[in-house]
């Protein structure tokens, strides 16, 4: 890391898609100010360096602006390159297209399912369960036998997934159902995971989590 | 490319993601079977080759399936690598940042508001006019004085957009309007690009397009 470099990340504590880059940072061990946003009221900074979508996370890099989640990753992974951290994105083209489509299912299918979990009732809420667990079948079917998505190594991703596990106290108690009973292995792979200082550290309390929601849900009427 | 390749792509020949991946392998010289598919009576190959989205294209590499356009074209990228054809990607983080932002920009804003131009009447297709134009205009913007979107060579941005030219006479006739009196530097941009081989001998005849169009319009009713 060059000494001048200056790296502001601005986020929201309880964002998935924020942990994704304090993973990967932290994975690189690159420093940075965390600046968390008022997502009610969204700061003239954040509307400035991302224009177009004007969402959390962004990352400010000597006062250049890189957003959406899984692009600052794959960003911080290409300028962040030395011997103490790995590389996040496998080299193998094939290897790399498959941890791309599987993040970007991610991004589909996980995140408009756990939506459904928590914002809707009755009928719907069952749907989004169902679309839900169907979904992390599918990527414990891609896990397979492997201790991370991309083999030996922490990566692109677990990267891509592993924040979605600070949600799933809330999920479960929302929705009165259980992921492990479904997905035991994907369970063993989260607690791998979380045996990294990178995600550990990176992930609020579930519990925190469940709170913010019954506050999102207040506030927004999702009941 | 190794004399044993065997490089198939299931595609549709009206299909603008399709386009993108046979302007990328003309880029790279690289010599393919084309599969037309019946969108309607979709073939077992490729509800096997992409049984997540079921879509076109698929791009299948010695038996590997690899599918989303713009993955595809960077498979391609990464797997055609040689001396006599550029790459497609920028080499540069930030760069890279930016072709992937806007590429993502185009999959979400420019194909949402197209769909409106072609399949609404009245006042949503007004709306979807509106939209259309507005962010072709940030893609003029992204692109300034440059004569392609990554600078002084052809690559990845380009390929993301260039398709949608062959569908701009039907916008245009069905929407009663004229992209290029609001885009003029973008249309001539198409023009720089349709003047590449690559480009202009994947792209269908725009009128061929219409014809399609008003074929799916009869089939599916948007009237």
């Amino acid at each position: 890391m060059v000494a001048a470099d200056k790296v502001v990340l601005l986020d929201s504590m309880f964002s998935m898609y924020g942990m994704r880059v304090r993973v990967a940072l932290a994975e690189k061990g690159v420093e940075y100010e965390f600046k968390d946003e008022n997502l009610l009221d969204k700061s003239t900074l954040l509307l400035e360096m991302n224009p177009i979508h004007k969402k959390i996370p962004v990352l400010i890099h000597n006062g250049k602006p890189v957003c959406e989640s899984m692009m600052i990753v794959e960003y911080v992974d290409n300028v962040w390159k030395n011997d103490d951290s790995p590389l996040l994105l496998p080299c193998d083209p094939y290897k790399r297209f498959q941890a791309r489509f599987w993040a970007d299912f991610i991004d589909k299918k996980v995140n408009d399912s756990q939506k459904k979990v928590w914002t809707m009732k009755g009928k719907e809420q069952e749907k989004g369960k169902e679309e839900f667990i169907e979904a992390l079948k599918l990527l414990e079917g891609e896990l397979g036998d492997k201790p991370y998505f991309g083999g030996d190594n922490f990566g692109f991703l677990d990267i891509a997934l592993v924040p979605f596990y600070s949600w799933f106290y809330a999920y479960e108690t929302l929705g009165n159902f259980s992921i492990e009973e479904h997905c035991p292995k994907l369970i063993e792979w989260i607690e791998r995971c979380m045996q990294k200082e990178s995600v550990s550290k990176s992930l609020p309390d579930p519990k925190k989590v469940y709170e913010y929601i019954l506050y999102l849900k207040k506030t927004f009427g999702f009941e």
